[in-house]
């Protein structure tokens, strides 16, 4: 029979629901060394908690997230709440000695990440990031030509990660508005992911930062209507970057940049080639490489097909088109292999606090004027 | 409790494998008025059935196909096997009073495909055609602007569904290369979806067509070897519609032609603006409209996201992009909600048996060198 | 000292401008075996002559453009009016033993083409029609990979012209919308052009057509405020074709296709890979080849640059863009090239009158509802 | 009679091919207040003067630019020689009372660009320098976006002008590469394009600069086959900036961008929508506006026509497309009405000093690792 891993998931929001679809579909899509049981689910209270339980198709409910952690059939914490909460949660998960799959960013503060880090590697539990852009195959296809040289050496790197959710000023504060719940603005929450993306494509560590933030929406509605509050974090950054083998680089990050959907778009440029990618069409990757008659080079529009690492498991046929939650069915495979020993966990709580490391460093180095090396 | 729905699956190739990915998500997606139950998987043989029903998640399996339409536990009749069996796997599970959700084309013929409609229809159980691309938000909001009149009056029309799966000449025969399994080929085989696609974006009927046909690959591998064999049915075709309200069009299909993967694609035209879309670019309708300055007027890239039918389901952020699979997730939920009398199914047998028609009376009238009209 | 060439222009609007802006920079993109010199304007009346020919550099100016032909020092009788003129004006200027240079499509009728094609080749003028789509670089170099082979044997020509500079109700006849002095119409404005792309491209001769034309826009307000008038000629078009070497393909027309301003367009399949054009980005071509890693395989833009024929002229840097008037630049030189000697003229009035064939082959075909071959 | 005012053009290279095809198009294509007569040519003998006279339509020629500046006959001095020989020919040039027409980047240095300035001020001569891009109507669309306030507030600057005519590691030196000939690199060579355009766009002065260099390649050929020079400038360089009224923004820039051919490119992000553009596109400008139903936004594409901005001029058909040659053409236009008086130039000296200041500052910034202001 079937080795089994129970979940536990907290938060059913955004991110919760999207873990939901995963955690049943992963097992069709891909043969799992063990299967993903939707055993017992956290939310706010006990009633919201069973109803979500039952559209997202957990075995139980409970209205208090650490009942949850303690539970002994519980073997994988699932954390899809707020991000002030992933440290509260993880800790004491960890401590219940359960592996951790926590949604980014880790923590609101590098501290608070290294606390988080130190716990699992001392506890020995395995953990996973959701950063799950970099499970899209035309990522992956990305990192692979980069990892072979097809391209050069790297002698360039832009990133961004830009969406408009916050444009309209008539929007209310919510968590993530505020830095005791969110940390960084737009720098944490879509900012952390072409970060990652940064290093995971490059193979390279962000050495040193310049960085540059603002808040143009200063104020916005309070939820409960009664009046206005100051926003706390800020609405778009950018920064230049350094890596570890010379490259040079820079991102960009916003909530507020209109008619940006889902604007997360890299171009990496090599001695031999390029890459050029943005998520709005996520399964094409385009390739341009010094080969052949002068006359017949351009960027070539790769779709993603069943010879590209993670397709074929969804579809035989190629082009076909990956959606943003089979990012997370595959976020799932890699968890579940990853726990059963079968792959490394990338990014795992050391790497994701590297990024609050680099969220950190662009603030400080925004507000000093002047570059910051990263340890 | 919730009321269930038992799902017996016949194939688990390319499609009865999106099918079950799609029969295990549908319930966390949606809000559905009946669970589907992945119940019973027949195969070509018991062991196989058995191995697929375990990696696809159904309860039971069988290497007999009659057995499972025989079953008096399964509600709904899933016919994922290659066109040729179509009809009889249909009258078998009709003749038991089954529901049934069949792979598309319906049938080798028009004559097959009428036995099979009007069985259903007098036994009055619900049948749905999985021609899953009219799922797609794209193209959901594609149809809806056309009725809206926002584009004003059609005027024509211009559809393809081309691809290159079968341009490798040594590509040996398979069902799809012979007329007795397949019945016409890429017309039948990719064609019929961008037949069924223009009766749906127009919400006019084609009348009348002209056709032409061609088999470039007139050979292929036998698969056991034996040596070459005659390809049966054409490797591409196109023709010229007419449609109900005077619309003209045409439409195009292939399965050699190199370097398209996805290639349905499509433009409509109306007096006041067009539509344009290819479903390599699954998340994007392109939208003109006469309106406003002339020197703003141009094709809108509209990005699918919450506001548009069916996305909110699986993400509520905008631009984050459905996958091929995700639009089986949608079809499975119209065939609930369709069982359920909450929706009319489209297409049920009786559309589907249209698109017969129109492929038998192209190749009719590619023999015949002229005009068809489809009564 | 260079040698010389006196030209005569007749008609001033749309093209007669582009032609002259390319008579003036032609000699100095290019290195020209003689000197085009703008000697002669004619219009319609010598009021307006005059002050065209200040505009557009010309020496001198007629109201008549029978003096114009008659006119000793004129060698090339540069033919810029509409349609119903031209085999008047062609006529004249050949029986004056003047080459000619005719704006498309070269006749109303089949007939009228004919007599032009035979008066010039008794008389021994040379003779060029201006479909400049063909010279731009990008299809020249379409041409070029089609010929050596490099998409393999061609399996499918699909083509279009669509504009939309007649969606409009309200714009009033002019000599477009009707027969006597346009013949034809999208089919023939446009529609020559991609018919006329067909032949260059593919190498192969059109020998069969099934065609299908519409007028939706049946009365057009007169320009004399005096009410409605009938349009006489075909606002839209579609046609299947197929070719000398059994290729197969189609194409579309249209002057009423909301939104396409410049819709020339085409998509060449080959059995080892196709070719993807759009006029609206004149600049690109996309090619496709069977070639390399399959992982590898996807259309390529190529940025036409100085390794294509006929860019460097206009600059060594790749990827800087060719506008329109570039390409009637191009076409001057091959005039000029052509009268010298030093080049085929092509499309000639031969030619050209091909593709009058063409045109009435398709309007027969619509009217008989049948195939109709080209002898 | 029409007033003419008499060119001399130095250098014709590249960028002196260029000027003459637009100085004899210019007049063809636009209603000139006066004719650009195309009278003395320099270069650097007699003999090559004298063929390059030939071939670019010039009346006169001379080896010697000196005779040229001081040539009585001459209205406009036409700087198309390498940059380090643009001050002491504008200065010439201004002593002897010419107008100035330089090609950009104006001076190897600040000093040198503000003596240049200081000079024609005292003149009185009129000036402007060759910022091609900016004349681009689909650019110029872009500007009257942003000035309307159709965007909305400008939030965010992105920009690049990338290429990759020194990827190649094999190239050897030449004027671009040395300090004394061409002063910074990438930066200002095609860097100097893209903070002109930012300031053109925005209308809002850079105030702050915080810069990053590299040079790559750091050893190249030498032309005359000696060994290897040290490379004295940036292959890429790249600067956050911050502008007068609060908005931020970057800018990239480089000659080592493999398969960037013209990437001159930006987005302007505002309050109420954002505008896209590449150069590789020049005739679309994408733009985006929060405006009428949430499901109908997007970018649209706008492609260029007579509804817009010097376009009519060219064709009366949208869509049709100009080229690279035709910015030079509206650039002439607007040097021959701004010496006229009826029309500012720009960018003159004195803004196109403001350039130079900035390249000054961001390589600076990049000495000493800060943020740097521009007076
Ligand atoms: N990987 C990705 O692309 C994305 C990641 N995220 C991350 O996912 C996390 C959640 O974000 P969203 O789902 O967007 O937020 P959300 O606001 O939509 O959902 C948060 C959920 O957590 C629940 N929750 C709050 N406090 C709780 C408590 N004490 N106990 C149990 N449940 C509690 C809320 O009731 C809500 O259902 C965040 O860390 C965010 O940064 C969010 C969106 C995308
Ligand atoms: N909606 C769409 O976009 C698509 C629809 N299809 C349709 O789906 C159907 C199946 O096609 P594929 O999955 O591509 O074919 P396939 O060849 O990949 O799979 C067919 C499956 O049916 C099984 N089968 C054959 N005979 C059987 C029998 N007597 N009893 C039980 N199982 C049997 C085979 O063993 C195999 O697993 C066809 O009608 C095809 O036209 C296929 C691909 C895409
Ligand atoms: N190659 C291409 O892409 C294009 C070709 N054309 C062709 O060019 C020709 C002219 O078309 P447009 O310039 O668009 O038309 P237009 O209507 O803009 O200009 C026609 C000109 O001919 C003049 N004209 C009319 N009768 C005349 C006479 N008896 N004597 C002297 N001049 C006379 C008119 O006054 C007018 O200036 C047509 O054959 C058309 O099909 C037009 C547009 C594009
Ligand atoms: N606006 C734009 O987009 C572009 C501007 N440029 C600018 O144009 C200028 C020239 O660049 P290119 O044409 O690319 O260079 P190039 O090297 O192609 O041509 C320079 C020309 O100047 C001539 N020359 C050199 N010394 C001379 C002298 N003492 N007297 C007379 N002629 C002399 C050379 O013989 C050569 O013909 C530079 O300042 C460059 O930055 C260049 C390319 C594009």
């Amino acid at each position: 029979m079937q080795q089994t891993l129970n979940i536990g998931l907290i938060g059913t929001g955004y991110m919760g629901k999207a873990h939901a679809i995963a955690l049943h579909a992963a097992p069709r899509v891909f043969t799992l060394p063990a299967l993903p049981v939707c055993d017992l689910l956290a939310e706010t209270d006990a009633a919201l908690a069973a109803s979500r339980a039952s559209e997202l198709g957990f075995a139980r409910a409970t209205g208090d997230w650490r009942e949850l952690v303690a539970d002994p059939a519980i073997d994988v914490v699932d954390i899809c709440a707020p991000n002030f909460l992933h440290e509260s949660m993880a800790l004491a998960a960890i401590a219940a000695g359960k592996h951790v799959y926590s949604e980014k960013p880790l923590a609101l503060t590098t501290a608070s990440a290294e606390r988080m880090t130190v716990a699992a590697e001392r506890a020995g539990v395995k953990t996973l990031v959701g950063f799950n852009y970099i499970r899209n195959p035309a990522t992956q296809l990305a990192r692979e030509i980069i990892a072979s040289g097809e391209i050069g050496e790297l002698v360039h790197f832009r990133g961004r990660h830009n969406e408009d959710y916050l444009a309209d000023p008539e929007l209310p504060h919510n968590w993530r508005t505020r830095r005791d719940t969110a940390g960084s603005g737009a720098l944490g929450d879509v900012g952390s992911h072409i970060l990652n993306m940064a290093e995971y494509l490059t193979g390279q560590s962000i050495t040193t930062v310049c960085g540059d933030l603002q808040t143009l929406i200063r104020q916005r509605p309070l939820p409960d209507g009664s009046g206005m509050g100051e926003v706390e974090n800020d609405d778009q950054a950018q920064a230049m970057l350094h890596f570890s083998q010379g490259l040079m680089g820079n991102i960009e990050t916003s909530r507020i940049a209109s008619g940006r959907k889902m604007g997360l778009a890299y171009c990496v440029t090599g001695t031999h080639g390029a890459l050029v990618f943005d998520q709005e069409r996520m399964n094409e990757l385009q390739l341009y490489r010094h080969e052949g008659p002068k006359g017949r080079r351009g960027f070539s529009t790769l779709l993603i097909g069943p010879e590209h690492t993670d397709y074929a498991a969804f579809s035989p046929a190629p082009g076909h088109g990956l959606g943003y939650n089979d990012q997370k069915i595959i976020e799932v495979r890699d968890l579940i292999e990853g726990i059963l020993g079968q792959r490394e966990l990338y990014p795992d709580f050391r790497q994701a606090c590297r990024i609050n490391r680099l969220i950190d460093a662009i603030e400080r180095s925004h507000r000093e004027r002047c570059w910051i090396g990263i340890d």
